[in-house]
């Protein structure tokens, strides 16, 4: 049982397409096939699956098999393009968007993708717009993993500003948003992965990130690039910073409002509020295609309310293990919005926008080529 | 498997030594011994334990089969009383002491339990002492039982206090600070028992408690007594805050300083702050026994680092699953200090000492007469 853990931690990256070298990534094409990761088994299993329909799509990103804001709308474009393969008249286009649109509601970029495949095919004789659809897909996976990189190279100059405080550079992150969240190289954990490779002698802390434990995949992410890492409880934040062994945070989103308010995965916020108290720095990395202009604030974002069995069962190396009653009363909101006035910055792809300075997503938004 | 569910739930309050009617306890006197409940198998399963040696005592201490900051003082006195029938001279008391100390460090209520359980046998023939001990250690449990019922009962005029923003009234609590955490009545359920039976309209969110889920014994214990309840994850008490969906916090713990700062089980502290953030009252609930003037601040209480395992494994009904690799690196801070600025009340046997209008333990303190 040991040595399958092993298999696990030390296969090198699981997937490269081919299309950036050096990023591993959690979908895989193969001719006109697209393959992806089953996140609801890692980091305990490596299982791939076939997307070979809109519905399948659809599944894979409803029951989280695949997740991560970037990640759930390059799969929602692929998903787009599947359907147009069986039918691409402007009536299947409409019930595929809406049926892929309903999976999740919180992460606006799976909204933006399908936007933007939409009206890239919309204007094309029907003959032509699946395989339109399939190269647009794509293309939003390239640039998505163009994107984090320059966002983790943006990050790099915030942390070599840090004057570590015990020794080594120590971040924190929280859920995950690593390649597996992305079509490649990740968001918060981009500039982690850069920093490390270029020598820097740093330290991540992983919050498990109850219910689901997302943080187990990144502990994953980081054992296999060799990134020094400690796992802790999520109610363990508070403790650690009010102990100075935190230099920073840096986590995702899935959807940022117009005036910084960030929603990412619950339990953020949190952190956030810690963070502020201890004057450590909250850093919220994201593509541009996470930013919402048209919600004005964090009220404006919708928070999605999921099962209750994500916390009445916990998944662990040996299956399923139930905590609470079928009888037990359980909320389970997935997100949480951090106010955009604990996020030191936002750092995206084209810039960092500096919220502590007083700028915002609406007023830092130089080139929103890509927005509908 | 449904069934065996039902039968722990619908099972009655499990122990009444008969000292206090209306309270159920998890632990028993029968004649000259001791039973426990063993809480690291609850709620899954009802296992009662007989404690007949201080070694026994210290392990189930230690291993959290007795948990809860006054649970710990009257089982340590106990197990003190097991050692002198042993041999109860100077250094056999000496050796128990110390080995019963060592046991967990944060909770305070230990070492005053152990440091009371001396100085009443100290002066006595060593003949004597053995019997004097067992006496002392019951008598411990009756003031602990009769202590947080009025802990309970000097809760009730805050709760009266508040306007409920969603119909009923709104709890939040962490951890386990009930019955199972004391002789008996519990410290911050107390005043929910109390409210419940009087016909108030309460509901309480009970957050699970990573690593240990100790949670999963609040929502054991609120079920039995039929008090309305929703199980959420640690990292949802932030967006219900914001949701406006929390009247109150209200937690137990371990060790409070002199100037009102409170370490208790990990992750109240970002509750805290949370609260704070939200104008939602704060308020924790604790014998006079938890209070140590000796530590100025939070900065003097031990926290105690618990074992790896507790984060890399999950107990639930059908046993262990293992969530993290035994080579992944993991840090397991069992309490946080939550600072008295953020703390709106101690609500003790004695009185509340109001923190927001300035009050203190330290100044607050007109009666201690059972301290040190």
């Amino acid at each position: 049982m040991e040595k399958q853990w092993c298999e696990i931690m030390l296969h090198p990256f699981p997937f490269n397409d081919g299309a950036m070298t050096d990023t591993p990534s959690p979908l895989r094409i193969d001719g006109e096939r697209l393959h992806i990761l089953d996140q609801t088994r890692l980091p305990f299993e490596r299982h791939e699956l076939s997307i070979d329909t809109a519905a399948q799509a659809a599944r894979a990103i409803a029951c989280m098999q695949v997740r991560g804001a970037p990640l759930i709308g390059a799969i929602g474009a692929f998903g787009l393009a599947l359907a147009l393969r069986e039918n691409a008249d402007d009536a299947a286009l409409d019930a595929a968007h809406a049926m892929l649109a309903a999976t999740r509601p919180t992460a606006v970029n799976l909204a933006w993708a399908l936007a933007r495949m939409r009206r890239h095919v919309l204007p094309l004789p029907v003959a032509q717009r699946a395989t339109a659809a399939w190269h647009e897909a794509l293309a939003i996976c390239d640039e998505d993993r163009a994107a984090n990189r320059r966002i983790g190279e943006n990050t790099l100059p915030l942390m070599r500003a840090l004057t570590p405080r015990h020794g080594r550079l120590n971040l924190m992150t929280h859920c995950n948003a690593g390649w597996l969240a992305t079509a490649g190289w990740g968001t918060a954990l981009a500039g982690i992965y850069l920093a490390h490779q270029g020598g820097t002698d740093l330290h991540v802390w992983v919050s498990e990130t109850r219910p689901r434990n997302q943080g187990l995949l990144t502990a994953w992410e980081l054992a296999q690039a060799g990134v020094p890492h400690t796992v802790i409880a999520d109610n363990a934040a508070g403790q650690l910073m009010r102990e100075g062994q935190v230099d920073a945070v840096v986590i995702g989103a899935d959807r940022i409002a117009a005036n910084g308010d960030t929603a990412n995965k619950v339990g953020s916020y949190l952190k956030a509020l810690a963070a502020h108290a201890h004057g450590v720095p909250f850093w919220v990395a994201a593509p541009w295609s996470t930013i919402d202009l048209a919600c004005a604030d964090g009220a404006a974002i919708p928070i999605e309310q999921r099962s209750g069995s994500e916390v009445r069962e916990v998944r662990g190396r040996s299956g399923m293990t139930t905590l609470l009653a079928p009888e037990e009363d359980v909320a389970n909101p997935a997100f949480d919005v951090t106010p955009a006035a604990l996020v030191s910055a936002l750092v995206t792809e084209l810039d960092v926008i500096d919220l502590r300075a007083g700028m915002s997503p609406a007023s830092a938004s130089p080139k929103t080529i890509h927005r509908t």
